[in-house]
């Protein structure tokens, strides 16, 4: 295409993110080749580092780049609450909104019976294991407002029946939407008025 | 946002590429951790060999690893015509259509009174040189179909007026359209009924 293999070679890894076609693939990297110092090099760089080091936290499923990330590290974080997300897209979002101070344990995805996702493809039993392990006094299901993320849900509510107060955000979040999608001030609403299941 | 350094830092440059955002950054960088042997590696690497070897072709400006450019250096490309473009995602363009088997020039923009770009400022005079030095019969003016486009391409065609044979893209190229968004049969009809200016 531009008639330089390492040249055309970047174009097609490019075209493999997601929201990136091979015209916005030629166009970004044309702009990174122009922007060689100011960002084509930095990036490398960047990538280089997070692929030495990016990995899944052992405890709660977050990405970061330890075994254990900052969240479950710090010390400033409450231990008493547990909120429960899908991926690690949906705890960002809870991140950037600022709203919860408490501990993350990251599903992995849904339960779903067509594509054969049982409790053991997710973070399921390690979050029981959780709850009675780390003197959780809430767990807070923060999880897609689809079907299968309200099936998991209730699957989990059912599991800690008793052993916990279990609550999931409730008002604001629209039927159908994803948490990651969500402004801040529609995930803080929906957090302050969450209810028990 | 995610807690760890590394990992926002390259969200932050990611984010700086044309066609991507912030959400679709971090998107992004979530997929290539998940894809770290299979395109964040690949990609790191890539980028830095790029960053290292990716330079304009001192004869045309074509983007490309050496100081004169493949489809310069080729012996199997026409040497009597020679097609000028506006920048080199058009000339790529010009590329994939497969219609062209001559050498171009690359002028690096238009002629612009408002942003005071004058002839000095894009490869206009290199191209003087190249239509005397490189026996060239015919200068074929692809540029797009902008009021400064056309004016540029009025500018050049007057500046060889007499020396050597100048056409221009004609039909099928639409008004106000630029190169790089048509598909490759418009390209073709365009360069197969070129007429002279
Ligand atoms: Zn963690
Ligand atoms: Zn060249």
């Amino acid at each position: 295409m531009s008639g330089a293999k390492e040249i055309d070679n970047l174009i097609e890894l490019m075209a493999k993110l997601p929201g990136l076609g091979p015209r916005s693939a030629r166009r970004a990297v044309l702009h990174l080749i122009r922007k060689r110092a100011l960002l084509l090099t930095p990036l490398a760089d960047s990538m280089c580092r997070v692929a030495e080091t990016a990995r899944e936290c052992l405890n709660c499923g977050n990405v970061g780049t330890a075994d254990i990330c900052d969240i479950c590290e710090s010390e400033k974080r409450a231990t008493g609450q547990l909120c429960i997300v899908e991926d690690v897209a949906d705890l960002w979002a809870m991140e950037r909104s600022g709203v919860f101070r408490g501990r993350y344990h990251v599903l992995g995805g849904t339960l779903s019976a067509l594509d054969s996702i049982g409790p053991e493809q997710l973070r399921i039993p390690r979050l029981l294991d959780r709850v009675t392990s780390e003197d959780i006094s809430e767990v807070i299901l923060a999880l897609n407002a689809t079907i299968d993320g309200q099936t998991t849900a209730h699957y989990i509510a059912d599991q800690l029946d008793g052993r916990v107060r279990v609550t999931s955000l409730a008002q604001g979040v629209p039927i159908g939407g994803e948490l990651d999608y969500l402004d801040d001030g529609t995930i803080t609403a929906a957090m302050n008025a969450r209810k028990d299941i």
